[in-house]
């Protein structure tokens, strides 16, 4: 498979103190999964300003096609993610009137004025395009550079999905890129080990597939096996591997019970 | 600060596309940080060895103290977790004899034999220190690399949790790090944004301590407050601080509401 790469970073102490579960890179990794994106990291990191120019240098090496960011775009000294995609990229951060009316209008709404540390929220690096918040205070924002796509968007959950799920996805299914086909399975009564030798395999004689064994699935009983594919044919070749995966077992593991899981 | 610097890295496919929600790195994260170290990184990464050998190569040259790895100890091909410490540390693969022991009585129990599968959970780096799974059939191990403690437990929440809380704590308890104290309070009736220039003041203050605002924080309503320190005078100075914010607050907006939270 050779697919469009991601990562996602996602900033903010509370993600390295075990204080936030950080739902939102799953969040985007499965929708992104879903778009056709290999998404090779996710990186959690402080709020700390050095550090953090120090990771994007080091991603930009990595070039991948797109990156999404969350957290650190609100009001308060350690919201630091335009400050650090300024100081990674050389890009200025300025004030983006669009984005000001936006942070206006919001706090406007409640009868609250544009203070300094609401202005801040305005600064975008130059020639950034403004990605409206619907929910909160902090509008996203999107840079390409050195031909990568770059989504900044803040770490409150409902407010980066409001702005990934209405803006971003369709604008990625609108590149036409590769979309996935998968199927999953239960299998019950055995160990993950013994299945291995089966799965190693036909995971060498269908590599462009991903086929996996999970212990634990999500609240999923069982064992699931996961087979996913991608291009034309990924129906059709994902459908071929799972009936032949599952002769196979019932061959050899007589006492196992497998049960299809329908989405 | 200067604390002792630790980081978190998560292997497996299932991190990245959405299947999993990584609990396991807020566990560790939130046990390291009460342990007195600065959890400055989590990464997660696929089951692809090249990938993630790059991504060692890389961690080693930050020269972090700790490093917590998780996942990809199974029985399964894509289980790579030791092939890819052993690669980017040059310390071969080798059986290790207490391992096996571990791994056959954990098989035998449930009437199951040694299987190749089984015994490649056996093969550890040269060197390394076991650590025995309660729980499930591949063991943990511990190896010192560089001057880096290097702990690499298995994926399964239940799994790691076992290792880490019954090894890992006491150890690294022994150790005698700066112990954390921490502060939390919640406020009502206000923004996020109105209480940004205060904490930015007190924050350049007292620049040795941690002090942030969480619009979300767990399932505590309103916003909570968080302030911490380490160091001998922690206690008082953490307390100090949150007088002093309390009553700022309290001057300049006197709307609020702030309830104590108590742990």
């Amino acid at each position: 498979m050779n697919l469009p790469t991601a990562e996602i970073v996602c900033l903010g102490n509370e993600l390295l103190i075990g204080v936030t579960i950080n739902t939102n890179s799953s969040y985007v990794g499965e929708e992104l999964t879903k778009l056709g994106f290999e998404v090779r990291r996710i990186t959690c990191i402080r709020d700390d300003v050095d550090l953090a120019v120090a990771f994007f240098h080091e991603l930009f090496e990595r070039k991948p096609n797109l990156v999404i960011i969350t957290g650190g775009l609100g009001p308060t000294y350690d919201d630091i993610q335009l400050e650090v995609i300024s100081k990674s990229t050389n890009l200025t951060l300025i004030e983006n009137e669009i984005a000001i009316e936006q942070i206006k209008e919001y706090y406007a709404k409640k009868n609250l004025h544009l203070t300094k540390e609401r202005r801040k929220m305005g600064k975008l690096p130059n020639g950034a395009e403004v990605l409206k918040n619907n929910i909160g205070g902090a509008p996203g924002c999107y840079i390409k550079y050195e031909d990568i796509d770059m989504y900044c968007l803040p770490g409150v959950p409902t407010e980066m999905k409001d702005i990934f799920s209405s803006i971003i996805i369709p604008r990625l299914k609108m590149e036409a890129r590769n979309q996935i086909y998968e199927i999953k399975f239960q299998i019950f009564n055995c160990f993950e080990s013994e299945l291995a030798p089966y799965l190693n395999e036909i995971s060498k004689k269908y590599s462009k597939l991903y086929i996996k064994s999970h212990p634990e699935y999500k609240d999923i009983k069982g064992i699931v096996i996961h087979i996913s594919g991608t291009g034309k044919n990924a129906k059709e070749e994902v459908t071929k591997v799972k009936d032949s995966l599952q002769e196979i077992f019932i061959a050899n593991l007589p006492s196992i019970k497998i049960k299809e899981i329908l989405e």
